[in-house]
């Protein structure tokens, strides 16, 4: 027996059919999945559909809270679940590099086959690659999601409007914090955890609860910040933040001020960003808050008429511009 | 202005949202992925649906007969239309080395363009992320199909049946001994060019015609003889295949005779298997050879029972068994 995955792990022979039946195959079987044609066979989905893709490329592999397995599912489902679409299927593409060892990508596939359980979606169809060493760092994985609509308004960046209620689902910052924590090799930082976790549900909960959602949304890379100045941008309004009002861990507070960030610019892997008509926020707080995912939810600004502005009132009552991230915080934070 | 992809592309901020806008956008744009939210909505599809995922990594980036990008639009436009499918939406998801060439990354995507255009796809949804210097080769692209069932009763390696006629639509071998001929240097080979086709026009004229296909499959890696066995196995059939009717160009026959490869089992990147009833063979043959993309096909075996079986009648006389692919031709052929 190999420890070790051989190039000829991706050539389409006989070691490519053993590694997909002996690792992919059993942990996330199903009927679809299971047929091993080139294309997955789906019935009919009601309605119209949502999409997306996203490439994972997290370093380190396992971090505090998830993994690059657990991330690769909740990411996408998410995605799919901001346009207001409840998840069903998921594609999923493996990069792997020579050497990687096996008792590592089992870990990964393990991770990935129990955030599907939870999340309720399958993978359907994949693809497995194999790069000579050197070629890829490790593990590199594409997810693409499918999911029917549930708002016959599905909530879009571009329908922010004026004096709509700005919520976010919970507290801000972790996952970015835990990876720049795990990298740097900072354990004062023990306490904090990537809030990596599928919203799907808690978004099932906002239409069932009949609001207007205007727009969802999952501050990932750039922050909060920068997801705010992207729907202003897309919706050409304003946007005011309350900075008192923005759940933040203490451990993310410490952590940020000892390394010099501003979390409002870190990644998020389980929170959203929800707009609705301000007479709708407090029911939608509610409903926000009765979800596993979403206990230190909070309503934290508003949406004004100055087109394009993200503008912070910040805990000592003045007010600062909020803009766009520049520059990088951190390569392979996703 | 810079010249050379800068780690900040992939943080989430402005340096991603101008590649997106001055690359991504600009050569994919249609009003569905033009929306810039987190999941592409799609309109509701009529009928039963394929799914289908692949990652491109194929170096070098560009060859005689196509590119990266030109093939991470044909492998995954294949691999729909393999299920008997009409290709509708891809996502596309970008691995990107840091320092790579814009001018490159800027031939990638038009490639990728133009084979949509000509296939009628759309990019609808997309990722991008920037890997440090090192963490990947250059570009990886991992493409996602998504198309409507033509077929009621849709094509399977399933369901390949005894006294099946097996068709190729075309020479075989090309694709990777262009591959493999590009990274050894060997310019005799210079009139070898890459098969990269996309083969759902193909597909959609076996449908109207009637015929009862009952399986469709482009030998990728692994080559004809791997695909075969793979059918082989999953319909436990046996499969008869004559050596002097398969196709083959005369560059590839002396490129291979010089290289000592066996082009049965080079990777195809614009053909397919197609098995129905012999009694429908010479029908199918000339609905292929109608086809821009299947002029040489050809009527190549029939189907036994004799399961899990591949054989091959020699340009002797001989008989002998043609295994799946052991070990690995080449790494990184697609």
């Amino acid at each position: 027996m190999h420890t070790r995955l051989l190039l000829d792990a991706g050539s389409g022979g006989r070691a490519m059919q053993e590694l997909i039946h002996s690792c992919f195959q059993k942990a996330f079987a199903n009927p679809i999945l299971d047929t091993m044609d080139d294309a997955a066979l789906l019935s009919a989905l009601p309605g119209r559909l949502a999409m997306s893709t996203d490439s994972y490329t997290v370093t380190p592999l396992f971090f505090p809270g998830g993994s690059i397995g657990s991330l690769a599912i909740h990411g996408t489902v998410n995605d799919v679940a901001m346009l207001g679409a409840k998840p069903l299927y998921l594609s999923c593409a493996f990069i792997l590099e020579e050497g990687l060892e096996l008792a590592v990508l089992e870990r990964v596939v393990d991770d990935m086959a129990k955030a599907l359980h939870k999340a309720r979606v399958q993978i359907v169809t994949g693809d497995t690659k194999v790069v000579p060493k050197g070629g890829c760092d490790q593990i590199f994985i594409t997810t693409t999601g499918l999911g029917s609509l549930l708002f016959d308004d599905p909530p879009s960046g571009h329908k922010a409007r004026p004096n709509d209620a700005v919520l976010v689902s919970g507290t801000v910052g972790d996952h970015g914090l835990t990876i720049m924590a795990q990298r740097e090799g900072l354990h004062f930082a023990s306490d904090v955890r990537s809030d990596s976790q599928a919203l799907h549900f808690m978004v099932e909960r906002l239409y069932t609860a009949g609001l207007s959602v205007h727009v969802l949304r999952d501050p990932t890379r750039g922050g909060l910040a920068t997801t705010l100045n992207e729907i202003a941008s897309q919706s050409h309004v304003g946007i005011r933040i309350d900075e008192t009002r923005i759940p933040i861990s203490e451990s993310v507070v410490s952590g940020c001020s000892f390394m010099g960030l501003d979390p409002l610019y870190l990644a998020n892997e389980g929170k959203c960003l929800c707009f609705v008509p301000m007479d709708e926020a407090e029911k939608a707080l509610s409903i926000l808050k009765e979800d596993p995912c979403g206990g230190d939810a909070a309503i934290i600004g508003h949406v004004t008429e100055e087109a394009g502005r993200v503008i912070l009132k910040t805990a000592l009552g003045g007010e600062r511009l909020l803009g766009l991230l520049e520059g990088s915080q951190l390569p392979r934070i996703c």
